[in-house]
């Protein structure tokens, strides 16, 4: 079901990113709507997760990312659920709903099906949040629906990582 | 990072169980500790699993159980997280938080750390839940943490695609 090589890469970068958490004090929440529960699983297969998953949503549905979430409804209608707008809504949502540091989130069009114009296979949008900012890009990754949803799942976490690591730096809204 | 044989039988049975919901024009919704995102990432990686899936939530931390999952303090406290009183708690709250017919949830202590007297590393509790009636079950699992977590993966499944297939039937709670 997995590619392996991802999965490794997957596995090296949250210990890396559960040791620079630990380091600061700091913890992180998940907001998953394309990836559907993989990035908290990808972080949880650590032990001792606890430290540093507050907790995590997977808001599959537009009624979640609306109900759980407060993702605007008009956010959701003007730009679609695979729109930066979308992302960063999640991404703050879940970080009010689980009082962290740090939240991620990703919504995208993981395939087979459900491609729309403008807006391909492989599309993903994600978000990387803290209190002070959100970073939003969008990638389109080729292979099937569990390879795109490790990749999204890579990309976004290799976000975070370099975010933590470079917290007084001044990042910027890339969209 | 995964047992290829236990994700393979878990992709089998999130197949008969999107078929089974399909079916029933019923949906399910997800409330993770120990498993950490597991269970939702499993229904995710099929394709159209919207269909199915409402959401989840990844309640690692107590207070997450509590704040997102209204499991009460005084279960915590008293039954600790890993107990029967916990998961049907945070199935319930998986049932009223998505509005869907069925939830699934588990807490345990998936190791390598964490065992408490009688509480050993690879007991999990699991639950099911409907609007009508709960089933609470544990096991002790051996292997690795995620051979432990995808063996809990496995075994709530099954008792859920169980209990779709024989929702006519008396379902007795099991602690």
């Amino acid at each position: 079901m997995n590619n392996a090589t991802l999965d490794r890469q997957i596995h090296e970068l949250v210990v890396q990113i559960k040791a620079a958490l630990l380091d600061k004090g700091e913890s992180m929440a998940t907001a998953e709507s394309c990836t559907g529960g993989l990035i908290a699983a990808s972080i949880v297969a650590e032990p001792g997760s606890s430290d540093i998953l507050a907790g995590g949503i997977v808001a599959y549905r537009n009624e979640v990312k609306e109900n759980l979430l407060g993702v605007p409804h008009a956010v959701l209608e003007q730009f679609g659920a695979v729109s930066a707008q979308t992302v960063e809504a999640m991404a703050e949502g879940a970080l009010r709903k689980f009082g962290c540091q740090w939240a991620v989130s990703t919504s995208g069009i993981a395939g087979p099906t459900g491609a729309e114009p403008g807006k391909p296979v492989g599309f993903i949008w994600m978000c990387v949040a803290n209190n002070r900012e959100k970073v939003s890009f969008s990638e389109i990754f080729d292979g099937n629906r569990n390879e795109i949803r490790q990749k999204s799942v890579l990309m976004v976490l290799g976000k975070l990582l370099f975010l933590i690591n470079n917290q007084k730096s001044t990042c910027t809204n890339e969209h």
